[in-house]
This record gives C-alpha cells, sequence and structure tokens, in this order.
C-alpha cells in the first residue's frame, strides 16, 4: 500500500489545495509546476493528446507561419466568423456548413448547447466528464444513469433505452468513447439508438475521442456525424484537443440542425475562434495533412493497445478496457488515489488525474493518459516502482 | 461626387455580398482577399490597432517562443483556468483578482455580460458597436439614446443623466472613447454619472479604446478600472485587440464586482483562454513590456493626431472630432459611402469601414482607422484622389 513520508505529504497537500480551486477540472501543469517549483514533472499523463499529432502539427505550424513570417497575419488580424470557418471544413465533414458550429474548444460548445437547448430534465450516464451537469441550469432536473461497475461501465444499450423512455427527458448526452472509462458505443449501436429516440429533443454525441476508437485492424473511425442529417435532434460535439494535441490553440466544432446553428450564432458566438484555430482548421482540411495525420493516428493507437498490455499486467491494478487514448485504472491493494497520485507526482514526476471527485466511481480510480512511446515506458516502471 | 464604373460596379456588388454574408460586422479582410482575389489590399484601414505595438508584441513572441522553441508548450497544453490569468493580471491593473473576468476577446465579455445581466431595459447610446444591442434577449427593452449630431456625437452628460432618471433602465453602456465617432467623455464626468446613477443595476464601461485618449499633455490614460471598488454596479470591459494590434490572439478582460465574477465563472467561462492569450496577459505584467509600450503608445497618439489634422485639411469631407485611434468622416459633396468605400478599396487598395449600417448616423459616414505613418500617407493621398 502506498503511503507518503512527511515531505511527499507537505507537497501533497499544496497539490489538493491547487486542485480545489481548480474545481473539478485538474489544474493546468503549468499552474502546478508555477505554484510548486520544487516538483520536477517530466510527464504529463493528465493529458489526454495524441503527442505524434502534436509534432505533425507544430511541423506545419514551422513550415507555414513560421518560416515563412506570416505568424503575424494570422495573429494581429480579426481571424474569419464562425461561419466562415464552417465553410472550410464544410467538405471534409461532408456536412452542409449551415449544420457547422465552431467553438473556442469543445468546453465552449457544451456550455452553449447545455445552456440553450437543454430545458427540464437531462440524462447524464456517470462516471462522465463534469461539464455536462455542472453547466445545467438551475431548475433543470439531472437523472445520473450510473454505468455498471461489473459492466466495466459500459453502456448497456437496452438498458439505457428502457431508462430514457421511462424518465422522458429532453436531453440526453453520450460520450463516445466515454471519460473517465473509455468505454465505446459501437456504431450499429449509436444507430439503432438513435433510430429509437426520436422523441428525445436533443441527443448530445461526445465524439472527443474517437479518433481513438475503432471496430476492426482497419482502425477505421465511425463517426455519428453524417447522422445529423437523418436525426435533427442530434448534436455531434468534437474536440481537436486530444487527437491533435493543440488544447492551447483552443478547436472544436460541433454538427447539429442548421435551426439551431443560426440560433447560437445570433446569440454571441459569431467570433468565438483564435488565429491559429482557423490557421488550424484550415490546415485540417488539406488532403497532404489527413493522409500524414491518418498514419500517425493509426500509430498512436497501436502504441496505446500496447500500453494497455502493460498497464493490465502490473499487480495490485485493476486496467477497465476502454477505446480511449487513456486508461482508467482501478488500485486493489487499498492505496488511495490521492496518494498514488501524489506519489507518482512528487517520485516520479508523472502527473495522472485522481478520479476521486468523480461522481459514479466506486472504488479508488486513476486516469491515466497514453503518451508516446518513452514516456509509456517510464509511466509503466513509476506505477511498478510505486508499488515496491 | 464618386461614381463606379462598370468594373467597379461588379466587384463593389462582390463586396456587398460579403458585407451582407457578415451582419452588423465588416467582413474579415482574409475573406476578402480570399473570395475577390482580383482586388489588391494595401491597407486595413478597417482594423482599429496600434500597429507600433503590434510590432512590439511580435518582438517579444520571437524571442520568448519562437527562438526559444517553447511555441509547443503555449500550445500543446491546456492554458490556465480564468481565475489563474486573473491573478496574473491583479498587481498590474491595482484590482483584486476577484474582480477580474477574462474573455476569449472583448466581444464575449459583452455578450457574456449582456445575456446575464441585463434584465428588462437597456439604454444605449447611438452611434454604437452593434452588438451591444444585437446581443440583448428577446423581451428586453432596447431605448436608443441618440447622440446628437449638432454636439458632433459627443455624449452630453447632463442630458444622459435626466435620459437615464426617467428611463429608470437596469443597465446602462457607455463606450469611451466611443465607436464609431471616437467622442470620449472625461473622467470627472464619469465619476459624476456613477456617483449620481447608483440606482441602475449595471453601468457597463467599454474601455476598448481608452489606451488613446488622453486630457492633457502628459498623455496620462484614465480608466475607470479602479473605481468598481466604490461602484459595484461598473462594469468595465477592456478588449486588448485595439491597443496592441493582436486581434487574432483573442484577448479581452472585464472588472465587476466579485459575485458577478464567481457568477460567470459558474456558468462556463472556467478555460475561454487560448495558449497565446495567456502568454500575451503574462508579458501585458512585466514592467519592461509595459515601459517599451508606453512609448509606442505616446508616438501613436501623436501620429493619429497628426492624422486628423491632415483628414481635417481634405476638402469634400467632415471630420468629427474624437480620441480614439480612427476618425468618423462625413462625406458632403452627395458621394454615398458605399461608393466612397467601394472605390478606395478598388482602385486604391484601402479597406474602411462603411458606416451606411450604423443606426443613429444621419448622412453619408466612413469610419477610417490611423495606421503607420506611410499608409496614414497612403490613405490621405487615396482620398483626395478619390476625389479628383
Amino acid at each position: 500500500m502506498i503511503l507518503l513520508n512527511q515531505k511527499e505529504q507537505d507537497i501533497a497537500s499544496k497539490i489538493k489545495k491547487l486542485k480545489d480551486e481548480a474545481g473539478t477540472h485538474s489544474p493546468s501543469i503549468f499552474t502546478i509546476a508555477e505554484k510548486i517549483p520544487e516538483l520536477n514533472i517530466q510527464v504529463d499523463a493528465c493529458f489526454l493528446s495524441n503527442p505524434y499529432a502534436t509534432e505533425l502539427f507544430f511541423t506545419y505550424l514551422k513550415r507555414d507561419l513560421v518560416d515563412s513570417r506570416k505568424m503575424r497575419d494570422v495573429l494581429e488580424f480579426y481571424p474569419s466568423q464562425n461561419s466562415v470557418i464552417a465553410e472550410i471544413l464544410s467538405e471534409c465533414l461532408n456536412v452542409n456548413s449551415k449544420n457547422i458550429f465552431i467553438g473556442n474548444g469543445a468546453i465552449e460548445i457544451i456550455q452553449a448547447v447545455i445552456h440553450n437547448f437543454t430545458k427540464k430534465k437531462i440524462i447524464v450516464n456517470i462516471p462522465t466528464f463534469s461539464s455536462y451537469y455542472e453547466f445545467v441550469k438551475e431548475g433543470t432536473e439531472i437523472i445520473f444513469n450510473k454505468l455498471e461497475k461489473d459492466e466495466n461501465y459500459r453502456l448497456n444499450v437496452q438498458k439505457y433505452l428502457e431508462v430514457v423512455k421511462r424518465e422522458k427527458p429532453d436531453t440526453i448526452v453520450i460520450i463516445n468513447p466515454n471519460n473517465p472509462d473509455g468505454g465505446y458505443v459501437k456504431y450499429t449501436d449509436i444507430k439503432f439508438l438513435l433510430a429509437n429516440l426520436t422523441e428525445v429533443e436533443t441527443v448530445i454525441i461526445d465524439e472527443s475521442f474517437i479518433h481513438f476508437a475503432y471496430e476492426d485492424e482497419t482502425y477505421e473511425m465511425k463517426s455519428a456525424t453524417e447522422l445529423v442529417k437523418d436525426y435533427p435532434n442530434l448534436i455531434v460535439i468534437k474536440s481537436m484537443s486530444k487527437d491533435f494535441g493543440i488544447a492551447g490553440v483552443r478547436a472544436g466544432y460541433a454538427i447539429m440542425d442548421s435551426k439551431r446553428v443560426a440560433y447560437l450564432l445570433k446569440n454571441g458566438f459569431l467570433w468565438n475562434s483564435g488565429g491559429l484555430a482557423e490557421y488550424f482548421f484550415r490546415l485540417y482540411v488539406q488532403n497532404s495533412f489527413l493522409h500524414e495525420y491518418e498514419k500517425v493516428r493509426i500509430q498512436y493507437i497501436q502504441e496505446t493497445q500496447d500500453f494497455f498490455k502493460e498497464l493490465n499486467n502490473i499487480p495490485n491494478i485493476q486496467l477497465y478496457p476502454g477505446m480511449a487514448n487513456f486508461g482508467l485504472v482501478e488500485l486493489k491493494d487499498g492505496s488511495s488515489s490521492t496518494d498514488f497520485v501524489s506519489k507518482l507526482l512528487i517520485s516520479h514526476g508523472i502527473y495522472t488525474r485522481n478520479c476521486a471527485d468523480k461522481i459514479g466511481l466506486d472504488g479508488q480510480f486513476v486516469r491515466i493518459a497514453s503518451r508516446n512511446k518513452e514516456e509509456n515506458a517510464l509511466i509503466i516502471n513509476s506505477i511498478k516502482m510505486c508499488f515496491e
């Protein structure tokens, strides 16, 4: 069982204080590094991104903006309006631009959608990404649909359908793959749910981690994006921070009924992209970039699966099977997740996500991101050492 | 009188189409350049910024992020949360961090404030920046307080006080200096209004152009920021896009009662800054940067005043006196502002703001930004040639 010495306890209490100040999200690695300079942070395994995609993005950024000195153009002037960027994405996503809403990160879209379209009752599966219930307005009833531990926190499609039919919410949320457990709902099941839930006014499918999921060895991703045509109640939300590893750029989009896009644009999201987000979206639709991205996407999926196998082999912890780029592990030796996360950060410089504040998880849970191959090896070794 | 030939008319109709698509804002220079490649744009005199401050910012950006290869740190990871960036600004603004709200550009703050704090009735002085009435929710009454042409669109403080006392709104908005006329309200008058309007629930003072205003030859700026301590109904909104010329970075802040900041943070603006906005705010509070900025701020004010004198000397137009970094000019020879703006763009590559859509302006008005010395000379010569 992991125990902290006095010095470690002192630092751990500083970490706790920062965490308390950050609410239900983790404090950023910059905040931690600044406020606790005695820490020697090696790996941010709290940060859920494909590092190879980040490298690819920076190769292009260097060529397009730094070497050619065009950075100033991108940062000095006003970026394009929301609808202009939507047009850029339209062909690549095979969706009419009037159905595309651009966000200053997916978090802005989650807030906008919940604030504007959720009315009286929302069903949120737990465990979940906390914003989905935190942003709910006062007076709206939140039904927590508890995913079962003995079903590995997978969404049981048939049971879920029954819950929704019984509760009659106006909004439901499916994160696919789910955060923090990685649980994946297959494309056929998504279609089955949509076909049977046309009476639900707003069906949110958050696909922020869909680039890491696959159903067979072609690694093809199965997005619900194009289903918005058939189901006007569907809203697909997509963060670009995870698959491209560019959280500081703040880029996300959503696909939804055109009337909803028009409504949001009328209510203050006309100009919400930074210059670099616009640059990213223009890059994202280029075939040459997408072709190279596809290679690092598959490489990262494969390495992530290897990482999961290694995590699975460590005694004292249990890995829950998922399709995202992080592993949800449960500590089985009686250690608290808080002590484990503190120890891993203080003694090994590895920052992981303590899930102690996640409702719907019964036990001591930690979420660990897959990073690059070397970092993953470091994470595995450090966890093993923690238990020695 | 300015008349367009057939070719110019064809391009002008394309410009009009883009403008119609962009609503009550101007299409960005990138959108125009992309959609009308036959244009040879030389000067963006629609864009309201200090170009010397932009240069200064890029000198620092190059040193801090490009040369030292730290750009990746800023763009890969999540930027700090709103309240962390507020803490960074606190000392420099001499305001408690709990009174500071960070925005993804001032436009996001305007929307958030109007949506969340305006209730039944708002008074907006016209002409104005259109977002202040566009973002008002359905059911809220908008009273347009018309600034008088024969008073040069200056706010008549005594008359304004009477209007507010009579109308009893819950929200009033003063843009200082005002957009699009540059009308400036002196600090003593702002204090007088605040002292006499404590019954108004929300007093918005938008100081996005305050860095360009001055009351005497010391060029000291007189911000209402510190008055929030004494007047909890006051909200000061500040864009950083104008004074620093970094619209693509998306950075703004507001000072307001701490309960209001807490309320907004609880409702979805926890994480709204991009990595470069956080970099900018960290730079902004450094004494060495501020010292250099102060020099280019004053240089730019002086050149802007020279530009105004030149504008004033052009026959056929009348310049309205203002304290911002743009001149509001009225065409006096019977030309339409649409033809003037088209001619200036098509024949001289100078993009200015047609004010035909600005409510509260009675006549043919164009807003022309002050740029650097060379560009200002080009603007002056081009306008003269338009009238030849």
